[in-house]
């Protein structure tokens, strides 16, 4: 066995004992960090995304600084459509799609592909970045959700109250079950293209998974995350479904055979532990907890810890991305206090 | 006994059989009414709410257009805000306040006032919708929560991330406390004077309290909302509690002493009413559902009555304030899906 198969990572997503609780952070490589920024000056976001050499540097900068349990590849959940037709313009702001999907035609037009052509710089990035890596730190690849991807392709971007999702949801619900369909064998295919470049574990990201009512939950999200789990579970590696705002569902996803759960900054960790109970978790502080005292922070973190050791196994995150603002010397308490902590 | 008691409504509100389900929904008098579109031609939102005459015009036109079994009087939470010192601009959209509330200084200049003095118009407004009403139609009062009204004074206007709200609570949470009791007096106050002034029910309109860890819910949030419904108990009018994203609050709410809990769209209905068990429950239909087809409106409206029969009262209502762009006509089988049908 490789140190990797023994990192504290690996070994809490298998719900195997950790003589410490591992940590690594949401949207870790990202603009907190000057050295991102730096990077950022020469790049812009979408050929970040596209340049493996640029995307795996800013994947390990936060690993070199803070010595984080694991890096999670640099990227974009939106990455994979471009080559499906769907192209993102990431330089206003949030992203924008010029055309977005409102009707079969749109959602027909939407292209399969194989993921080695269609986005060859991804593989060729993760083989940077297990290099760079090397024995010591696991690589997270991941994806969007079927779900949350679809509500980007066609709002055309972010949205406050996915109107046009929703009109597609409560009139033609048929048409966003195709497009799901769509997405979520893609998807797979791009996760399944991720472990063959050599990533150790897979997260997918339902950010927005949790504006819908539990039924439509069950009935249109659920079933594609399940397939795409299903689908990855001889690729051997963990895999991990984060859906934000999980509370109302928990009951609903706690039988997907994935290893562990990230849960948002909104529930309480414990009674997530017991609604979901069997899995590994991941996550729960607040983002936003790092733009407080240092007292705070630390007393958070530990209160997390400690709950989270009830779990089968418990990996230390924020309830979601770090903020661009974040200080350094949070995110240095954040890790020393995670670090630090040992079970009673 | 008057007529307005054995109303619908107010039995349904007080756990009382009811021969069908009653209705309402959030912000009815709004933009989606061409007939409060010609008022709002004439005058500002702001000086809507600050009008009798026209405040009570807008108040009664979803009650004559749709039959309507309550009416919620036109106003807006921020309306009390003004005369405690932080007037809110609403003429550029969302609202503003030009100076947000950010250190002890700002949160103590806030003035208390008793409200007859501070909001005369408010009275007045309620005793001509009481009037125009007549021994029919119940009026509902209202209010936002403390912790809603807090988001807006500190920052200033709606928010994305609350990073003001947040970073105030992770560093001064004692400041924070401050204020949400200083607000909770004042609400306390606007709440019984509206009782006083005629209202048959009042609800406390708590739209960002799911922004929060429930331990923070619990000891920030709780407290000051229990403390208003325990104030109104001897007014003797009903009082509802909505928290918008209450599903992974519902554990800790279900003990304050009030007569109905709303319910958003993004929880079953009879897991809430399991979790909020012997109270009255409002609310759960997803607002954009009303961009759907008649078959959807119908299906999903019939699921909610039935699972609200469970309940030991239910009155039906969106899970949020309708939106500017429902058709008329959505509302209007919305409407008459409601009152036609009957428990088994």
């Amino acid at each position: 066995m490789s140190d990797l198969k023994n990192s504290l990572f690996l070994k809490a997503l298998r719900g195997e004992p950790t003589e410490r609780t591992p940590i690594w952070v949401m949207r870790q490589a990202g603009r907190y960090l000057p050295e991102y920024m730096q990077v950022r000056e020469k790049i812009s976001f979408n050929d970040l995304c596209r340049t493996p050499e640029a995307a795996c540097e800013v994947t390990l900068q936060p690993v070199r600084r803070f010595g984080f349990d694991a890096a999670i590849m640099f990227s974009d959940i939106l990455t994979p459509l471009e080559a499906m037709g769907a192209p993102f313009d990431f330089s206003q702001g949030g992203p924008k799609l010029e055309r977005p999907l409102r009707d079969e035609k749109d959602i027909r037009a939407l292209r399969r592909y194989p993921s080695l052509e269609g986005v060859p710089y991804v593989a060729e990035a993760i083989g940077l970045m297990k290099q760079g890596l090397g024995d010591r730190t696991p690589l997270i690849g991941f994806a969007g959700s079927p779900f949350t991807l679809a509500t980007y392709l066609i709002e055309g971007g972010g949205s406050k109250d996915y109107a046009y999702l929703k009109t597609m949801l409560y009139s033609r619900p048929e048409l966003l079950q195709e497009l799901l369909d769509k997405l979520g064998d893609q998807i797979l295919d791009y996760l399944r293209m991720q472990v063959d470049a050599g990533v150790d574990a897979v997260q997918l990201f339902d950010t927005w998974g949790g504006i819908l009512h539990p039924a439509d939950y069950r009935t249109m999200v659920l079933p594609v995350v399940r397939r795409i789990m299903d689908g990855l579970k001889d690729s051997g590696v963990p895999r991990i479904y984060f859906l934000k705002g999980s509370a109302p569902y928990n009951h609903l996803i706690k039988d997907l055979d994935v290893e562990a759960f990230g849960v948002d900054w909104t529930q309480d960790l414990s009674l997530a532990i017991d609604q979901m109970g069997g899995k590994a978790v991941q996550g729960n502080l607040d983002p936003l907890c790092l733009y407080g005292d240092r007292e705070q922070i630390r007393r958070r973190a530990l209160e997390i810890c400690a709950k989270g050791a009830a779990a089968s196994g418990h990996v230390f995150n924020l309830g979601h991305g770090i903020l661009p603002k974040t200080p350094i010397s949070a995110v240095e308490t954040l890790v020393e206090t995670v670090q630090g902590y040992r079970k009673e």
